[in-house]
């Protein structure tokens, strides 16, 4: 029985089982769904023992628990793959606009409808049932690879525990590649893979120039004025390409290979639909880049917001005392978040005019880009799984948001492989998700040729 | 008996009956003190109709009454001069501050304390001191001037219903001079006059771009940020000299006279106090001009408040939908706010880029700036009236802000002349408001001297 033939056998079993965890509400956000959380482990672990793992164990963290799951390959010598997902939801607010119980899970032909279908269930759930495939297909008793899965209990809450645990378990969780199955390809007839998400980092900027509001008559134009101040230095950030004019700020950029260019603008996208959707009138950003690198593979400078003096009704002449900006950065390989913060430190240092004192103050450390290696082989041989798979073309997407991949990445010194098969059309994070399930039968598929692929990679 | 004899034997009286007068909570803007305006007003007319104004009346508006007053010259042929001042006072909040009773006026050494003391009361008040001194000194019955006294009771409102009553009393106005007695002058030992107002016109700018706020992850870099483009919008205000980069914006600006601009150096003006004062660490403005002349004879663009996006605590890192800001515009002669207003408007459509809608919407027509003619005879025989009752050089100043004046001299076809003897630090609207008697009685001993000049300049 050949890999793909198991998989459509085993379909409705497959279903069976998604439906079942999709009813654990799982919302870590939401400490009077936390027992939901533990259920949910559970009921992963009890899956993953009867798919026959012979090592599973829910890991406790400081929150919500993850579970890990672990099988050791036939070939001591073969290569190991750790494979990331979570087993946590997004909060079903506002709950009155499902047309279903997002708990209730319903399938409407090929989709299946609940919190968590694609976001993250169904695309962990693939896993277990690609490597039964893969078994099947070989008649070995052990995949070709030694596999751990780890799947985490809190990313929708922002990973609060995720570092300690990674450190915690360090050595458990010894890898050559980490493939990540929580992401989405460009269409359910374009498939394609992720290979890299924007960093961020992102500031509050304060100037301040006077004791008090004063009038305008009696002062105006003999004093600072913050609010100008505010305004020159934000329109200082790019220059007149829309390029990001902060000195340094592109340092370490790497700029796109001739390779991946070619394949984004491959993707067919339809910029004047996307800019519908966005609501704009018009694309805007860097000069010498489509709107697909400007979101994906180039850093930006966003004001997020800013305020001022007087923002009621009515006319008040004022020079304000102070005016402050929210500015936030995304980044891209190999743009350190900590490198960018003293580089925009230094440009705000430089734009405050005489008389007028600024203060900036980062969110945090920041969150660091990260990008797949295409060159490595484990790229080429996901690439070439998901092309057997779909028996078509697969191109390369990124993502233009932030996760902790690349804390992943460098906690276990592996490269990164997207391997996943959400939509974008999906409506993660909002009513009515949705997964389509053949996608999810093909993801089974993608990862049981993966592993043999990388077997022999080894 | 001599002018200054005269005043100075009737100093006390003159501050008894100012003290009775600012006995009188004539705030316009409060409605519960209308009656005290109503009470005001006839208060004045029975000192007026006492001091031997044969013609006294109380003229009724749309809101508060002013109190007109006229006394014909002993000569026919005589000009004709009109005193702009106001009886209603500013409200006294925040009362606790007040360390007497604001509507008790106490007197302290030279000084009366009181709400309207020196804003406008004291100052309406020396003429009436002032044309009795003049009679007394020449042995005349009449004025050597014809004397119109215009004493509005709505000045602390916005004057709503001034315009409307200067064209319905159009005939009576008529005069050849007007004076202004409601303005300060340099210090108690340096006297000067006021030569110039600013004009103002304000408006409110909005930038549309986007149906709603979008995620920077996903869209950043990629749409039109309004906020950036404010940002842009309000920085181009200015050049990097600090002059206002509006095209046509300097177009009807006068440059100062060197005469003027000689006596404003000779100001004995302490700039490191100024901004002390004013709260400020630095001075700031259009290169090439000093501070006195950057507050009164430079115009300016300030920004008085702007916001836009996320202005709550903590990260949303998105692209906003939307940028606001208010823009405040102080003009000099000959500037005319409504033509600053069509080319602020025109800078406001280039400065919108591609996909963001500009809209901009101006508080109202605007103040004109209003200055006065200083090789006019006028004003030179109002500075030499100066000069001999003070016994000093009188130098030239302006005001940084904005009243009525420049549409009442138009209203009256007339030049205008500032005698007053106010101070910067009478605390006018303030608590404590008070007012230097003795300077009072230069005000009466100054226009005594001015009337009988201005007679023989006929």
């Amino acid at each position: 029985m050949d890999v793909r033939t198991y998989i459509e056998d085993h379909r409705d079993e497959f279903v069976a089982a998604l439906k079942e965890w999709l009813a654990i509400p799982s919302v870590s956000a939401d400490p009077e769904r936390h027992p939901d959380v533990r259920r949910s482990a559970e009921w992963l672990s009890a899956h993953l023992s009867a798919a026959g793992f012979p090592t599973v164990e829910v890991w406790e963290t400081g929150g919500m628990p993850a579970v890990f799951a672990e099988w050791p390959a036939r070939d001591p010598q073969a290569p190991a793959v750790l494979v990331y997902g979570h087993h946590d939801v997004q909060p079903a607010d506002p709950v009155e606009e499902w047309e279903t119980d997002p708990f209730d899970p319903v399938e409407r032909g090929d989709r299946l409808i609940g919190r968590g279908a694609s976001d993250d269930k169904g695309q962990v759930l693939f896993h277990a049932l690609g490597v039964r495939a893969g078994l099947a297909a070989s008649g070995a008793d052990a995949p070709p690879v030694t596999l751990k899965l780890l799947v985490e209990g809190e990313e929708e809450s922002g990973s609060p525990n995720f570092a300690e645990l990674l450190k915690a378990r360090r050595d458990r969780l010894d890898c050559d590649v980490a493939v990540i199955s929580d992401t989405t390809m460009w269409a359910a007839d374009t498939p394609s893979m992720c290979v890299g998400m924007r960093g961020l980092t992102d500031c509050r900027i304060d100037l301040y120039a006077l004791d008090r509001d004063l009038h305008s008559g009696s002062f105006g134009g003999a004093v600072p004025n913050p609010a100008a101040a505010m305004a020159r230095l934000l329109a200082g950030l790019h220059d007149a390409d829309g390029r990001i004019a902060v000195p340094g700020f592109y340092d370490d950029v790497l700029e796109i290979g001739a390779e991946e260019r070619e394949l984004l603008a491959r993707l067919p996208f339809d910029e004047a639909e996307w800019l519908r959707a966005a609501g704009a009138a018009a694309a805007a950003g860097e000069a010498g880049h489509s709107t697909l690198e400007r979101i994906w593979v180039r850093p930006t400078a966003e004001v997020n917001g800013m305020w001022s003096g007087h923002t009621g009704a009515g006319s008040k002449t004022i020079v304000p005392k102070s005016a402050h900006a929210k500015v936030s950065f995304r980044l891209v390989p190999d743009q350190d978040p900590l490198r960018i913060q003293e580089a925009v430190r230094a440009y705000v240092r430089s734009a405050a005019p005489d008389g007028v004192r600024a203060e900036v103050e980062f969110a945090g450390p920041g969150v660091r880009p990260c990008a797949s290696d295409l060159s490595s082989p484990a790229v080429q041989a996901a690439r070439d799984a998901m092309r057997r798979a779909f028996g078509t073309d697969v191109l390369y997407t990124r993502e233009g948001g932030s996760g902790p991949e690349a804390d992943l990445a460098e906690a276990l010194g592996a490269p990164l492989v997207f391997v996943a098969v959400g939509l974008d059309d999906d409506r993660i994070h909002a009513p009515n998700e949705k997964v389509e399930v053949p996608l999810l039968l093909k993801g089974a598929e993608s990862i049981a040729y993966l592993w043999e692929s990388l077997a022999g990679q080894a």
